[in-house]
């Protein structure tokens, strides 16, 4: 059966039995058709070690069942129990300062202690076996927010972990120094035993170092979770599935995850502050479903504010359904917050529900209600696939890498030209599918390569037969520079690109805090003038041509933007960082039109729009209502005739069933 | 016999015996006739466990004593000698980073260790044993400044003493579970001793844990108060005190201290680079009159700079005056400065002195010196009470709570709110109170709330009442939202206080950094309109009228202020931070007009009066002479008749003994 | 011979042994006669505890050797390798925090540790016994970077290194306690073992045992050096050094270190952002200069950008020409670069090089090469001297005392006001030699004290001595106050200077954060008028009389300015911040004047003038031509000839050899 899972995260051990009843009405009420349960509540249902109290969640489990509501049942191991810390002190986190961390809250715990894999084991056996075969359950939580505050421990046991990391990736250990390059102030190790973790310590710790440790403490929360998987896998076929946070997590390579969850699973919340977060939300949406393949769900947004930022501002009249429906339209096909009902004590109490502490004559309340009712219209859009011409090349490794200590400038930031080259992909109406470097991009007219600091022989090469192919490469400056092991490529920069891009970079010229300067587009030039920030180079041309040039600053009269005509294909070059209304969204028209992408016409800016499967996503974020020309089709809510032309007021979303 | 008493800290110690002589001579030049004695020499009359050596301390109190000058004799417990830190390395303080922190300074210390705490005794002993029948000493200042550097302590002994608290003040350890609200996050706890103190940790450590963490840290000082004052009154009835911090101490909730101590006294340094530090000056001695419920003293504040802020400004000409004066007026019978003579050496010897490294020949000497003299003239207003007929409410709790980590707005300030709403008053020539939300305020006319987060059920029935009865209450945003745990109130926010104030919040609307936004009166408001910052929400009436409304921002065309009727009083609510000239002292004013307090008429903003006891204080801090008119009397200092009014030169003070 | 040394650091460890062929090629190619060799090769020929391979260190020697390059022969005794600190963790560093720093860096130790000392000693005395007589070490490098990143450590045994080192200091307790001023607080000691280090504690630690601390880390460094030194010494005569960090490290004092070494090396890296760096520069070079007490070396500056700062911007045209020349110009008869050829692997890959990863295609390398052709020209200023008329006194622990907690104003700083002063000589051409404030003044017309804040009575004594006897002195604000414990020297401020001066200061008054105030010259004073920061006061003349006037701010009315007339001599004072263009430069012109100090005429300011032996450098480091008059010699690097005037094209450098 099709249909989109629609609820949130559900604590009934806050409140008392007779609530449990209202809120199983109201479910229903609010279309609400799956609950994540059990989060939480270790220290509730094994109160003592081996000791277990399953009345409360046998219960709701029954009163969820019979009102014909789904659960997604969680594994409670991101907050052990006090009993459990008080028996093993060991496995309190320590972090990169040696301070043992506190309970009082989640997750302060050390993700490679025994004591608690084999704690998170037992209970995950207890679960699994109890409720492995409840009609109810339709879905596996395994854990919560993986990478969330205890991404990296340590301890001793974790340092101990890593140096088995490290043997067991290389092997010997002349073969780790080779790839760390520890010639380098003579770090060299002559056993494995002699590794460090990348603690506090002096400035300069090497990167190599760095980059295994930070992957190392991805796997370690990757084997935790395969730990409890196979667990319940040995009780029943229900899939599993945990909640990713993409893109706000930076410490968790989710291209690593991809393929262990049988259902892709993401957190969103939105930066209240951001004006752009509507954008910023859609590029989490594609990054989800590409780590996906396909359709996934979101386990956690809000209904409005969240409490864990610096000002929490609600979202706006009408935010909750726009933001709801372009997850949908982006690959969703469930659609899950946190919470059911506002807490009154802890430390969230101050976030959004779905049933807010003013109670159901709320705004939020109605909107929840009828977004449930919305979500039943389009059962149809579930399984459906999105379609993109356009590839951004998306890499954990290149974020980590390049903002580690001792780089050419602090204000080079992974995501920040990712967004940047995003959103003018954006407003331009592109949807985009996010690739790894070495994945297959055969399917894509264009790639964007806009933070591609790390870059390894095997994704260079991708690139290279990419373009030679016919397809079309977008690169910004500091890409193709080093490879997995933050080993500078050989040769002048960018060793990885240079080939396929035309050109070397002499030397790198990072501007001052605020510098600007100004780039013009030579005669001929579709692109006519820009600002750059951040960042000039001395480009030098090896077959690239120039498109524009530095008309000030430190490469003033030197090359800006280039193109190389390399095969069939074209390899485009930006040395400095332009933004939307100083250039990008020029150079990037540019290169989609050269690439032959086509996009929408006349449609105004702030109109989102994205094709899924059968249906199309009209989402007008401005405030001015628009009309969309050139669709023909039915409106899958309210089952309006459009031909030809679709208007969508200001604020609202239309989902059009195409012909 | 009725004298105010003048002098400072004295600390021979430092200097030969020879200067002694000299200090007698200039303290009797100056008019001091009350010196605070021993606040930091243990290490010097204890040199060695057991060991004492009082040469010099009794050779000091003999020639004040002939000199006819008092002693308040410290303990001087706040500065544990070297010897003790050595020989008790386990009484060192472990800061909440797991630091354990190093000597060479004063308080670095666990309140709570065994060790110290026999130490403590055995000095005092010694000292009241020794001294508790000299004639010299008026007063017992015990230890010196509890709350200063060692509030917390996380250190083992700390933490059992924390549990013990704990199940002293819990019993069973479900009552604990139920006030903290453990079921969020199954934070549940099943015995005492699983309970962990609040040091680092993931964000969202419970908050109710935090709150009992600062009741539990604040009880350990009064428990170190109490050990003291307890061996001083075996040996003489001698009365005691020790120096408060009010307002600027956060940690120490004084309403608990409130009672310890046989006279309330108080340390007050301005925050020199404040335009409007006089106000908060003022503020400080009302809430230190609050807590002492009648006359108070001054313990230390100085003549002119201090040396611990990060630009350490000069008082301006006239302001030690001023600031002396002002504090008379607002209670104080006692006037003591932090110090003496200025040092030469340690951490201190840039903080200015009664006797500064200039010498006699010097401003802040002569500045002294006439001081000393008019306090003499002032003898009559000893033990006179100061009237109010507006309240303030201030709960140390509410700001503990309020300033958690996770909450709707980093800008919400417990003082900010308080400080905004006392300036509006202090300009309006209000005399206030301050008072406890419990407390009896049946002889208030208007009682203001500015900041009562969290509110008790007992609380919230206090206020309704007051108001149910014929007085008035004006509250501010964000207020009456938790009880004591921090747990919010059932229902719609505010849930204290919705009744008592006839509207719900329907959802909070933090604003953005810097944002402002726009109120505007209904027709027939005597408010017009006014900019707020900081916060709106969606306020619903159920009871109480609209007297302004938001004109922009997320709530426009909701209300912004609101008046309530109910029983025979008033009670009146804003829904966003105005300020000064942008609403906020047209809101006062309405509130006090509608409560019937009257105020002086025609006096310039800047002119401070206070009329204590039989006293009327006139304190022009503007750089304009004034008059002050309806104001008949003789000069209490120079013997002036005043009939109708007053002249207020510049900068200058005078005090009107009434008819 | 004489020939300027020219060279860089050298890493062959990094690369195959191809490489090192090409290397010397390329470096016979660039002129290049001397490399830094083993700088951090610990880990590589001492692979594990007493087993050596010197393999690669023996071939390096020998192709350098046959290629006429000296060895410039390193301790790598930075870089401990991994198996000692596996072997010996209570060698690690323990920060201020007490964090156990990691490795994966270099300096991560304590510099008192024994384990660490013998571990050095033997490596030291491995490579002296072997290379001590080779035929192509021409120097010693001893370690690198004292004072980089481990200057402190707060173990057990630096605890008990730093009690034995103040037992040796004073002998007996009560004499510390006297110097310390530990009455204050009652911070007295009865035995050297109750001292505590300076490690995290509350506010207040005691400023001298904080100045103590900082003299024994010196100490401790030095210490290490000569262990290291003494082993030399014992296998061959050759000379040694070790690189200071002057003046960017502010925790060696270098005046302690003058004369252990052979030849006083420097590091000196530009601060890349700042606009003025080529001032600092000159400010570095003279003040190694002073250190050496005649020519010295660069052993370490950049040929472009480094990469440990935040935007690590490249030099400009020209740049590394003018910077290597002015180095030359003041006293720099060698010039190393770090370093050979850039890394592709490590914290430092990004650090610019002699060889870039862009190779010799490049400007870079094309600069490298003509530097060196143009250093073979200038071998005649080898071992000439430079000569000045002023000198500027410095003092590392003023700067260290100054800077301590709990001063008057966070905005006080000892660098700033030595930079504002030397900034103002260097735009009036003036060429200064810095000194020590007991240091031989005699040879100066003006001594300018911007920041001596300490002055011990034997330094008060040499600058009067140094008025009485004709000479003439400047000072600026907050200089005179303490001795060397940071006690307030007797009496009115400021204590050492007050009767040089002529004048007493009253009172500080620092200003608030960015406020300015006017001064105005009083009439017929040769000061007009400017615009002072961060600092007045209320100073009294005492024989001074006032040149200039406050006209506003705390001091409106009171002297700004004074001069006192004094034997046969003349001190002038300033009461306040002035900068360049807002009276600094009026005030050093009219104190330049009265001592009589000549200046070149009619030059613009941005060309700097530097006469070296008979050698005179002129440095454009404007973007206009200039032309310097009076100038009469012959081209040092192409043999013009110059009768008169000599043009220095914009951004050039110009060497005349002087009739």
């Amino acid at each position: 059966m099709q249909t989109i899972r629609y609820g949130g995260d559900y604590n009934p051990e806050q409140w008392p039995e007779e609530v449990w009843h209202e809120d199983v009405r109201l479910m229903r009420e609010a279309g609400v058709n799956l609950v994540s349960l059990g989060i939480f509540n270790w220290g509730i249902v094994e109160p003592a070690r081996g000791e277990y109290d399953w009345t409360g969640l046998d219960r709701v489990m029954e009163l969820l069942h019979a009102g014909g509501i789904g659960v997604d049942l969680g594994t409670p191991t991101a907050s052990p129990p006090a009993w459990l810390r008080k028996a093993h002190p060991e496995m309190r986190l320590v972090d990169r300062d040696g301070r043992t961390l506190a309970g009082g809250s989640r997750h302060g715990v050390c993700p490679s202690s025994p004591a608690y894999r084999d704690a998170c084991a037992s209970i995950v056996e207890q679960l699994a076996a109890r409720y492995g075969g409840h009609p109810a359950v339709e879905l596996w939580h395994v854990h919560n927010e993986y990478g969330w505050a205890n991404v990296e421990c340590y301890c001793e046991t974790s340092q101990a972990a890593f140096r088995s990391w490290l043997e067991a990736k290389y092997g010997e250990v002349d073969r780790l120094n080779d790839a760390w390059g520890t010639t380098f102030w003579g770090l060299v190790y002559r056993s494995f035993d002699q590794i460090e973790a990348p603690s506090a310590a002096p400035p300069g710790v090497n990167p190599a170092l760095q980059l295994d440790w930070k992957r190392f403490s991805n796997d370690e929360h990757i084997a935790g979770y395969t730990l409890q998987r196979e667990i319940i896998a040995r009780h029943c076929d229900t899939p599993a599935t945990t909640n990713f946070m993409i893109p706000n997590c930076e410490d968790m390579d989710y291209w690593r995850w991809a393929g262990k969850t049988d259902v892709v699973a993401n957190n969103h919340y939105l930066v209240a502050e951001r004006e752009d977060r509507h954008i910023e939300l859609s590029m989490s949406a594609d990054l989800t479903r590409a780590v996906a393949g396909g359709p996934w769900m979101v386990m956690e947004h809000s209904t409005s504010a969240v409490n864990w930022q610096p000002r929490n501002l609600a979202k706006t009249p009408g935010e909750l359904r726009r933001n709801s429906l372009a997850h949908v339209a982006r690959g969703a096909d469930g659609l899950m917050f946190f919470q059911w009902r506002a807490s009154r004590a802890g430390s969230e109490k101050f976030h959004s529900a779905m049933l807010p502490h003013g109670g159901t004559d709320t705004e939020v309340w109605r909107d929840v209600a009828a977004l449930g009712n919305d979500l039943r219209s389009l059962a149809g859009v579930v399984g459906s696939h999105v379609q993109a011409d356009v590839a951004v090349l998306w890499d954990w490794e290149s974020w980590w890498a390049l903002e580690l200590e001792w780089r050419p400038s602090v204000d080079l930031g992974f995501r920040e030209r990712v967004e940047a080259y995003y959103g003018a992909l954006w407003r331009q109406h592109v949807t985009v599918d996010f690739a790894h470097p070495e994945a297959d991009l055969s399917g894509y007219r264009l790639v964007v390569a806009p933070s591609s600091y790390v870059l390894s022989e095997a994704a260079a090469k991708n690139l290279r037969c990419h373009v030679e192919n016919g397809g079309h490469l977008l690169v910004s400056y500091f890409s193709g520079i080093v490879d997995e092991h933050d080993t500078v490529h050989p040769g002048p920069h960018p060793g990885a690109l240079r080939e396929t891009l035309g050109l070397r970079v002499e030397e790198f010229h990072p501007l001052r805090e605020g510098e600007t300067l100004s780039v013009e587009g030579v005669p001929g030039s579709a692109f006519t003038a820009g600002t750059g920030r951040v960042w000039s180079e001395h480009v030098r041309l090896d077959g690239a041509r120039e498109v524009a040039r530095f008309a000030s600053g430190p490469d003033a009269g030197r090359p800006a933007l280039t193109r190389h005509d390399l095969g069939r294909g074209t390899a485009w070059y930006a040395a400095t960082a332009l933004d939307d209304r100083t250039g990008l969204d020029a150079l990037v028209a540019t290169a989609l039109d050269t690439a032959g992408v086509e996009r929408p016409q006349d449609v105004p800016e702030q109109v989102e729009i994205v094709r899924r499967g059968g249906h199309c996503f009209l989402i007008n974020h401005s405030g001015q209502g628009a009309e969309v020309p050139n669709l023909t089709g039915v409106d899958a809510l309210d089952g309006t005739a459009y031909a030809g032309r679709v208007p969508v007021p200001a604020g609202a979303v239309v989902v059009v069933a195409l012909d």
